[in-house]
């Protein structure tokens, strides 16, 4: 995620970072080139173009506009779930904190439940970014041997949830807990596991992929048909009216295709999952008293 | 499901698989004859045509797009309803391994009951597919006297509820389990028996007829008019810009089709509920520690 | 609601049944017929038309397109809520039944509870669709006495509940149900009470009627005026144009009042509560062991 | 609330109570005189007319449909929660009803407690609409002593839900109510709380003020500088026009103004209060077994 | 936020307070000027203009205008959850004071708690304006030696739902709250947690970077173009218009970013914390019989 300061409208038209330009400057570049051939041989007349009126072009640009509007909302739906989501784990580290001192569970069983409960962030963040690792993380919260069992598990998030089920089941075996704070339980790792649901869901199903072609497709039929449109209309402006739109429209394509996947680094507006499996290894080292490590900081404005 | 890696931007323009292309391509071969026929009409005056300016095909096109705007996003949230309650599926199968395993279940009655919530999914899938064949699925499963009274009853996925029930209402009657272990197991139940409502009202309960009709014929009534708004202005480049807006507009509504019937396998943008069901068998298998089948995979980058 | 199998374009090009064409129809040849006229006295001059450009009539067609959209939305929404909630009886009815069971309920009190819970249904039926009878359907589910002094009451479902609620308060004072279990049938009574609530409000609170007025006062203006607009461009297609607009728009208006009272059985759209009803029936039986009814077909692809 | 027949399309295109219209006639008929002075200096050149075209009136004419659509749905989703709201009301207030019998709780207790119950809508709909007076139906329902305390009290609401529960202390206090019934009687309590909240949060927050400015000020804007654009195209038809369209623009406005507050009895749209606080004595009436008040009937088509 | 009784007609035009128009006044004013500048130019034709039609304009317009559309849409909606979540921070206090007197709490608990659930919304308050002091308001509220170790934490809110823990805890060990009083009280702390979670995450999570920037640029860009478009149209009228367009596209940026952050004093948009924590006060003084203090009234039209 980016962290800015909120800027003044001067530095908001000229700041790189965070915006989509670098992603789509090489389209917009063909683009621009593109266009200005059209306008050559528009004006020496090097060959005859197909002239048509851009009537045709407000009509299907308001039809690709709401498209691409429509896909924007879902995908912006679909990111700030995945914050909705996080922030839910976030708060039930702490619930579960909270409920296991309130039912006066002893330190020997509460203290593997907290640890296992901030490692399953862990584990959630790995399982959503293949490509980072997140065992020393687990590592330094688990004993060895947990750690190397749950790492090997096809799914560690859920061998965790297991694991913590087992610390629960031994309790109410030692009549340490009786059915109620069973139940009271059951639902803080309910909550984490349909935390866990929400998160694969987001990260497993990205949107029909129908969507993403229509679109992706109609806007760049669109945007390299626009130049026969405007030449006669704008002359030597059409590259660069041209590539305005295409800056709209490719850019709320590639900002769509951005947040429908949440969890990814690619582009910068990712969430920034490392730094709330800090806040929950913060969480669980108060609620065992323990000194917690320091927050995450943003690197260059980003948070990862 | 269509799997893809997240794609360049030239493969999205020239991918074949999960685009809505080959659903529409005869209309669309259809309105480029049509078109190219009214092209050839103008040009050699073979008779008068009707000519009209393009304003009121805007007007049109800007009320269809609106409503087919809304139609595919009702559609849409149809689809990510119905993925949503696969993924409850997926989180409650977890969580009445871990209610049992908490409640210290006899292995004799948690065995069936977790047999039971497997065979669940299954039972789900056929009644959402009904083409396809769970038998052999819940046959695996169950014992043979179980599964040949649960197939032949009207419901199976409500019949294996009611022996899911059958089984806690008996270790009620036991003492095994107390009124607080009933109410928490029946809270699941209930939750079970809530996703299974959801999905029988997204598979019978289509949206309103009247809005298919509306949508359909005004989308090809606009279509088969255009290329008389547009012959007198982009001449030979009419069937191009008719079939594009036509790609446009059937291709929206087409979509919104399949998303509508979010289970069924038409299409290729249809909910994995095959690979879902396998998941569940798998959640089961680790519960009771037993070897987990392996997970689906994706068959010519579809998951069935 | 219309059953369909999902037929191929041409078929829905031509569908009468469910379409709202023949409830506008009467409104669209008033409208052909007055652009006709229109068409008549600007060809042969009759008299002096007012003549302006369609500009005008764009940006308020946008306008009212919003608006209708809008309006769409919202019936819609009101419509699938409904659904939605018939959907929660439908699975509340089956949670009262395995409730029951799971707290070992003696078969003294749980049939005329779940008994109850099916003529609920009937009763809510017959409350929004207050020209059906609902009589005889609850007669055959209760005896004699029951039924007579619930149907004399001002709240029929409302009665049901508190006839039902006296029940379970019976086995409490019995001892035969703790106050756990009470709670817990206490929930799905109130859930119960929800639905009626929510089936309640949709039936009492249309949209703001002056949502109605401006949609409908401005669509009819809209559409006597066009022929002004079209006829200096179109020509004799005028009447042709002006009544597909006008399908587009008395069609969306009309088919946004059907939604927006979901029960009624005018128009074609409503939904199938006296299917539900039966649904529950079905269910009740099958909970108490007995041979349940067949489920309601629908009639000329019409479900009741 | 407007009650009325659903209308056919002629009487709707008639009805003036529940509309709009009376509220922004003053400045349609402002703008037909301005709009005809227009066309009156136009057509006898007094002197010389900025002209130019519609196109730009296009333009901003779309932005401030979409934006006005915008705080129509808002606004309308504000009226739609109130409503949701009261009818949690409604059927909490049976809720408190059946759960205070399945708890056996002595009529002692009982018959004040569902007393305050429906005091509690009183003494809501007072505090929505501060210049109607609840003391008397207040009064009829309670004794003098606690009417007169309440009603001293700045919030008298939520001095009630502290009477109600000072009821079920004592009770838990003597032994008669259980911890399991004390947790089940304060979940309705706090749902009656949460009604309380939620109403007040529509009542207290607004929506931005300066949605509303933007809103204003652009429509009287454009609709004032709209013959100006329209008189050159459409002559002595522009101030029916312009009013055509301020009638669709300033209708919208107040209408979502009347709806952004939908308790204040003002216009005609508001939420039928005191018919749903007479539906609540009612219930609470029959759950005692006293003879009910008759329900609240419309006066001239409205019911408050 | 804005405290204004319902105004005018009129005196809506020319509020200025809660508008946003003093803060987009130098960009209006500069573009007034620059396009001034341009009329200049094209009327005396000190240098040939690129002219061009407006159409490209209306096409691009529209584009904005939905986008537009939808960030307001998206940033209303986290504004009015803020308020929401605030309402539940005054009804959970509220429900605390209750539930705590219902399970008969003796006072030397009941008090500290209760005061801790006052602080909590200064601590909420205090990290959502990071430039104001809450700490007199807690510091009245509770004992020195809390306040000191309450401030000096990371992250006080959270502490004090520590501390709050604690003290149930606390009773739970002396046998004075069973174990259904301890998942009562945990099941509001967790709300109150809940409420937490959701304030951290839109005090946190703006937005998208993106969006912003796509936004500002192209209305900037658009609005600066403009003119070249509009000039050869409107002439002398152009900087109006421009200016008016702008209004509408700088306003409603400047205003989604207001209310991106709902909790900032900076524009007269935010809500107001401070009242609804003194609204807090005040039911906790309420509930332990205290005399409570005033409600905080608006300052100039602004409750802070």
């Amino acid at each position: 995620m980016i962290i800015h300061k909120r800027a003044g409208f001067l530095t908001l038209l000229f700041t790189v970072r965070g915006s989509v330009v670098p992603r789509v400057l090489p389209q917009m570049i063909l683009l621009a080139l593109f266009s200005s051939g059209i306008v050559f041989i528009y004006q020496y007349h090097t060959f005859e173009l197909p002239e048509f009126s851009l009537t045709p072009f407000t009509l299907l640009g308001i039809a690709l506009s709401l498209f691409l509007g429509f896909r924007n909302n879902a995908a912006y739906d679909r990111w700030w779930e995945g914050r909705k989501l996080w922030g839910s784990l976030v708060y039930e580290t702490r619930a579960i904190g909270r409920a296991t001192e309130l039912l006066l569970m002893p330190d020997s069983a509460r203290r593997p439940l907290l640890k296992l409960t901030a490692a399953f962030s862990h584990a959630m963040c790995q399982s959503l970014r293949p490509d980072s690792d997140s065992g020393p993380a687990i590592a330094s919260l688990l004993d060895a041997k947990t750690t190397s069992k749950l790492m090997q598990s096809a799914n560690p998030a859920d061998a965790i949830l297991r694991e913590m089920a087992r610390i629960v089941a031994k309790e109410h075996e030692l009549k340490r807990l009786d059915t109620i704070a069973v139940n009271m339980l059951d639902q803080h790792l309910t909550a984490l596991a349909g935390v866990q649901a929400g998160l694969e869901r987001l990260a497993n199903t990205p949107m029909p992929f129908a969507f993403t072609l229509l679109a992706h497709r109609t806007a760049y039929i669109y945007c390299f048909l626009l130049p026969l449109g405007l030449v006669g209309n704008a002359l030597w402006l059409t590259p660069f009216f041209t590539t305005l739109v295409a800056y709209c429209f490719f850019g709320l394509d590639t900002l769509s295709e951005e947040l429908e996947y949440p969890f990814t680094k690619e582009g910068a507006n990712h969430l920034p999952l490392e730094a709330m499996c800090r806040v929950n290894e913060i969480s669980v080292a108060e609620a065992l008293g323990e000194k917690p490590p320091v927050p995450l900081q943003p690197v260059k404005h980003i948070l990862s």
